[in-house]
C-alpha cells in the first residue's frame, strides 16, 4: 500500500484521557493518519477538538452517525479506512455496529460494550460483515508479554499449575467522582460503566492478560467483590479465585482503592519446569525462574531472544528500538494499532495476515464481558460458578 | 541476672535443618547457653550430635522424658531453664506438656501441634502451670515487621481495607520426598505433619504475619487447596480468600510448587490513608505508599524511625547493627529467643516484662491450628466458613 | 498556529537506527509532519526510503543541497519549516550551516559536529541567522530529569558536593565493526566519528546530563581512556575524574565494552541536605535520599510533584499519560521535538517562548565538543586539565 | 577437637560498635567461647563490660598487657586460644604484637594498623612466630563474594577489562564528631585513625574486595581526596582511578558524606565474556551478565551453584541456611571467624587447612596500608603513582 491508512475517531475530545492515547498510538509508526472525527457529543466541543488536532473542519462531525454517513459518501481515495472508538463503555456498541455495517473496520476501547447482550450481537455483526475488529486490550501489546506467551506455547516452563494476576490501582481510594474528575465519574456510574466498576475497567485487562499468555481458559471462578468508598455504587475492589481448563489454579485481584498504587498490573505463572513474572510498570523485563538453574532476566530488544522459537522473534517484531532504550505504554498500545493496520493492509493487498502480528479481537471482548457477568454472579451467590 | 540462661533441646540432631537455626538464634546474643539435649529419638545419634555440639556427655539424653526427669533432679544452679522443641509437628505436644508440667519454660517450633485437640490442651497447660511458652513464628521477629505493626497501630495508614499475604516456595515442585530428603519426607506425610501440608508448614506463617501486623482477626475464609505433584497426600498449594473482623478483605496464598521461588513470604496492606509492603527476602526495607506524597522506603537501623511512636522505636529495639548492614533470617529468629529470654529474666527478677519485647505465644499457636482446620473445612465444602 | 509544522530530514534512510527514532519522536504528538527528505547519499536509496515513508516523490531529494534549494523555492504554505539532521557526525555541519543560512530552523543529532572548529562556527551561524537550533541530547527530555533539575535549582538537596554519572554499554565488547554492523562501523571510524569513540558517542550524553541537572560546570578533569578491543582505533572506554565550578567533585565513566550492559546511563548526585539518583533504564522513578528521613521515590505522572516549585510542575509538563503507565525513550526524545516545535510556533506567533519547555542548544553542543577535546588532552598528558 | 575455642578480647567495651559485632560473629556457630577480655582502657569500664558479658570476673583485665600475661600463666586447658582486637586503629599494633609473641593467635579489626611501619613490622612478627593472624575484612566473607571470586578464577567472564568498586556512606555528611558520637570522633581524628579518614575506614574494604574477587593487583592509581565538612582534618571522600596488573582499568570511590546512603559497598566487574555485579546491601544476589544470553541472578543457598567448579561449592560452604532465608552482615563476619577457627583447629590437629575456608591475612592488611599511602601520595602530587 502506497499510502497511510485513514482513521476516523469517535470520542476523545477535550478533557478525555484515552482518546489522546489512541491518537499517539496511531501516529507513532507513521502508518496511520487521523482524517476525521466526532470527538464529542457536544458539537461545539467536537469542533474545537478537531481544530486543535488540525483536522479539516469539513470532516469534524457533530456525531458518529453523521460521520459514518458522510465518510461513506466520500470518494474511496479520501474516505476513512477505519473508525477508532474511544468513548465510555455505554457508547461503544452503537458506533461500532454502524461502522461495521457501513463497511468500516473498527478498533474499539475496552471493555467491548455496556452489557453482554451488546457484546454477543457485536460478535455476530463482525462475523456477518467480515470487517476487521480490534479491541485495545493494550497490555498484550508489550513485547515481553508476547515473549512470555511464546515461551509458554513452546513448553519452556512445562504444564502450567498456578497463575496469579494482579491489578492494583489507588486512584479511587477517595471519592474522586465527587471532585469533578471526568474519568472517575463515568467509571463509577452504572448507567455508563455497566454492572461492574473496577472489575470491568481493569479486571478484564487482568483476565485477558492471563488467558493470552497461558493459552488457557478460566473454567470456574469464585469472587468476593467490595465497595470500600462509601456512597459508591460499583465495586472498587475484587478478589477472585480461578480454576483453569487444564487443572491449573489461580488468583485474580483488582482494585482501585489500593492507596499509593499506580497501575500495578502484573502476572506470575508457575509451570512444572519453571516460572514467569512480568510487571507492567517495569515492562521491558521478563523474569524467568528455573527449577535447577539461576533465574534469568529477559529484556526487550535483546538480540538473542529465542531465535529458534516458532514463530520466531515475536518480541523483537514488536520492539522499535535497541535494548536498554525503554519502551512503554504508548509503544505497546501502538503495537495493537500497528498490527491492526497491518491486517487491513494485508486485506487490501489480498495477502494472508501473519498471525505473529496479532491483536485482541471481538471474541476476546465477548470473553471479557462473560467474565464480568460470572464474577458478579459468583459474588452474589458466594459460591463457585462455571465460565463457559 | 548474672548468668546466661541454660537451654535444653529436643530434636535437632544430625541432618536436621531447623535445629541448627534454633541453636544459632539462641547463641547470637550471648544470653543463652545450650547445656543439654535429647537430639534424636535414636540414642546413638543423639550422642554423636551432643558430642559435635561440645555438650557434656552426661547431659546428652536418649529421649526427652529422660532429659526432663534428669534435669529436674539437678541442682537449681545447673538445671536447664527452658526447653527448645525442634522436632516434626507430631512430636511437639508430648515434650512441651511434660516440660511445662515439670517447671520448665518452653520454646517450640511451629505449627504448635499435630492437631487442634493437642493445641487446645497445650494452651490449658500453659495457663495452668504459669510457665512461659514461645512459638517460633520467627518472621514476626524482623525489625521491619515490628515497624509495620507499630505504624498500623499508630493509625498511619488509616483503617485497613485490603491485605494480600503470599508465601510461594518451589522446593517441592518435584517429588523430593522420594529422593531421600528428610525435610520433604515428614512434611508430606500426614502421620507426621497433620491434616495439612504447605498450609500447615508455611500458610500458618502467612496467617500469623497478617494478623500480627494488622491487629485484625480473620473472620471468614474461602479456600481452594491443591495437590499438584502426583502421589502426594497433602496439599502443596492453597489459595484462600479472607474477610477480616473490621470489614477488610484479603487474600492468602501459599505454595511449595511455585517453581523457582525460594522463600517468598511477603505482605501488602492497604488502608484508607496509605499502604505498606514488606518482602521477607528483602527484609530490611519497608515500603510505605501514600495517597498524596511520594512512596517512602524505611530501612532497618535508621535513626529516625518514628521516635514519637508508642511504644517508641520498636524496630531499633530489634536491630543489632547500623543501617545498611543487612540483618537476616537468623537475626529475626534470634529476636524471638532474645525476647523470650528477656521475659524469663524479668520473671526471675520479679519485674514486669516490657511488652515491646513480644514473641508469639501459645494462643498464636492455637489460632494457627484453627486456621488450618477452617481452611481444610472450606476447601471440602467449597464455600465460606467462619473462623471463631 | 492552525497547522502542523513541516519537517524535512537529512539522513535516516534504510538501515539507519536514529532516523526512525527521530521520525517517531516527531510524529508522536501530532504537531509535526514529515514532508520531504534527503534520506541517503545514495539517490536511489533515498527514493526507496521516501516511498516507504509515504513522502511525495517530488520532495524526496538526492542530497541535502538540492533539498534545501528546492524547498526554499516552494511557496511558504508548502515549504518545510525545519530540517532534522540524523547523519553520522561528519555530516552534521554542512547541512546544518546551509539550512540555517537559507532560513530553515535545524534540529540535529549529537554530538554537534565532527570537530571543535565546526562546532564553534555553527554556534556563530546560529547567532548570526537568528534561526532556532536544537541538539537531540534526548536524555534531558525525560520528565524525571526535569524534576531532578528543578529540585536542585530549588535547593532541595543543598549545595552539591559529589556527582557520579555513568554510561556503560556492552554492544562493542567484541569487534562488531567487522560484522557488517553499520552502527558499529562509523562510530569506530575516526574519519566519521572524530577524535573520540565511546566518549563522543555516549560520554557527551553523560556530561550534558550532569551539567543539565546540577546547573554546574565542569572546571577541571583528569581522564584515562582505553581501547580494549584489539585493532580498534578509538576509545571504547573512558574513566574521568571531575571537579566542578562550585567545588563539587565527580566521576564520569562511559564504556561500550561493559559486557552485558544495555544502555545504562545513570546519575547520582549528593548535596549537603540529600541525594538524587536516576537510571535511564528505569526512567520513571527518581530516588530522593534525605539525611533525616526516609528515602522517597518520585514517579512520572504523579499529581503531587512539587506544586509549589517555580517553574511549576515541570515534570508533568513533559508527561503524556498518568502515573504507572510507563513512558520511555521515545517519549523523552519526543519532548525535545515538542519543545523545539513549541519554540518555532511561539516565534511564528510573535510570542515569548516559555523557558520551561527547554531543549539542548547549539551552546550545549559546543560544550560537548570542548569536553571531548579536554578529555583527550588530559588522557594524553596524564594530568589534570582545565575546561573553560 | 572436642571443645570450643577460647577467645580473649581487647576493646569492645560499653558504647563500642564493632566489639559487639565481633562477639556475635564469634558466637554464631557455637565453636568459640569468649572467656576473657580487656574491654576498655578504663579498668572500671572494662569490669562492667565483663560483667554484662557474663565473664568470670577474674578474667576481666584492666589492660591487654595484663590479659596476655595472666592468660599465658593459666594451664593450657583454660588459657585463651586467641585474641580478638577490636580497638581503634592506633591500638591495633601493640596488643597484636604482644599476643603473637606470647603464643596467641590474633584476629584483628581493619585497617591493620595506625601506619605502614607498624603494618610491615606486624607482618614480620606473624612470619617469625608462625602464629595465625586474621584481619576482619568481613565483606569477603559473604557467600556471593566467594562465588564471584570462584567464577572469575574459573574464567567464566573471561579476561577482566574494567572494575568499578564503590563505597558510599552518608553518616558523616554533617559534623557528627562534634555531637558526642564516639564512632565519628576517633575516625576523624588523625591521632587515632592515621593519615586517612574515609579512605582508611572504608576505602580499604573496597580495595580489598576488588583485589579479592578479581585476583588482580592494583598497579597504578590516581586519586582526588576531599574534605567537604568544614573543620574536618581527614578526607571524607575520595575518588580514585585504577590500573590493574593485567591491563584492566578501574574506579574506586568511597565517601562518608554521600547524604542518604547507608553502607553502599558494591562492585561491578566486566570481562571479555561477561560481567558480575554485587551489592553489599542486597548481599544474597550475584548478578551475572552475559554477552549472548540473558542476565542471571545467582542466590545464596542455591543447590546448583557451579558444582563443577574447583574448589567445589565454595558459596554453599559459607552459607548456613537454605536459599531465600536472607543471610547478612553478621553471617559474613562470622565466616571470617569460622574459617579462622577452622584453621586453628587444623593446626592443633596437625592437619592441613582447606584453602577454601580462607580469611584475610596480615598481607592483605599490609596491602591495605600501602594502598592508603599511595592514594594520599597521588592526591598530593596530582598525578599517577605506582603501587608496588
Amino acid at each position: 500500500m502506497s499510502r497511510k491508512l485513514r482513521m476516523g475517531m469517535v470520542g476523545g475530545g477535550e478533557g478525555a484521557f484515552i482518546g489522546g492515547v489512541h491518537r499517539m498510538a496511531a501516529a507513532l509508526d507513521g502508518q496511520i493518519e487521523l482524517v476525521c472525527g466526532a470527538f464529542s457529543s457536544d458539537a461545539e466541543r467536537s469542533r474545537r477538538s478537531g481544530e486543535a488536532l488540525f483536522i479539516d473542519p469539513k470532516r469534524v462531525y457533530p456525531d458518529f452517525q453523521t460521520m459514518i454517513e458522510s465518510e461513506k459518501a466520500l470518494p474511496s481515495d479520501q474516505r476513512m479506512d477505519f473508525v477508532s472508538i474511544v468513548t465510555p463503555n455505554h457508547v461503544h456498541f452503537a458506533p461500532a455496529k454502524m461502522a461495521l455495517e457501513n463497511g468500516f473496520h473498527v478498533i474499539c476501547d475496552k471493555p467491548l460494550s455496556f452489557n453482554l447482550e451488546e457484546a454477543l450481537e457485536l460478535e455476530k455483526v463482525v462475523e456477518k460483515t467480515g470487517m476487521l475488529f480490534a479491541l485495545t486490550h493494550n497490555y498484550t501489546g508489550y513485547p515481553m508479554v508476547k515473549q512470555a506467551r511464546a515461551m509458554v506455547k513452546n513448553g519452556d516452563i512445562g504444564k502450567i499449575r498456578k497463575v496469579v494476576v494482579e491489578y492494583p490501582q489507588g486512584w479511587l481510594a477517595t471519592k474522586r467522582e465527587d471532585e469533578q474528575s471526568k474519568q472517575a465519574s463515568w467509571r463509577t456510574d452504572p448507567s455508563k460503566s455497566g454492572i461492574a466498576g473496577a472489575l470491568g475497567d481493569i479486571g478484564t485487562h487482568a483476565e485477558n492478560l492471563a488467558e493470552y499468555i497461558t493459552g488457557l481458559k478460566i473454567k470456574e471462578l469464585l469472587a468476593d467483590m467490595s465497595i470500600f468508598v462509601e456512597g459508591r455504587q460499583l465495586d472498587d475492589d475484587a478478589n477472585v479465585l480461578l480454576r483453569f481448563d487444564n487443572g491449573a489454579k489461580g488468583i485474580l485481584h483488582c482494585s482501585q482503592i489500593s492507596a499509593g498504587e499506580e497501575n500495578g498490573l502484573n502476572i506470575r505463572i508457575w509451570g512444572e519446569k519453571g516460572g514467569l513474572e512480568w510487571h507492567q510498570e517495569n515492562p521491558n523485563s521478563l523474569i524467568i525462574k528455573w527449577l535447577d538453574r539461576p533465574k534469568e532476566i529477559l529484556r526487550t530488544g535483546q538480540s538473542f531472544l529465542y531465535p529458534a522459537m516458532t514463530p520466531p522473534e515475536v518480541a523483537n517484531a514488536h520492539t522499535r528500538i535497541p535494548g536498554g532504550h525503554p519502551e512503554g505504554y504508548l509503544e505497546a498500545f501502538a503495537n495493537v494499532y500497528r498490527n491492526f493496520a497491518k491486517h487491513i493492509q494485508s486485506l487490501v493487498a489480498g495477502q494472508p495476515h501473519d498471525p505473529m502480528y496479532d491483536y485482541p479481537s471481538v471474541s476476546d471482548g465477548v470473553r471479557g464481558m462473560k467474565f464480568i457477568y460470572k464474577v458478579v454472579e459468583s459474588n452474589q451467590k458466594g459460591s463457585w460458578v462455571e465460565v463457559n
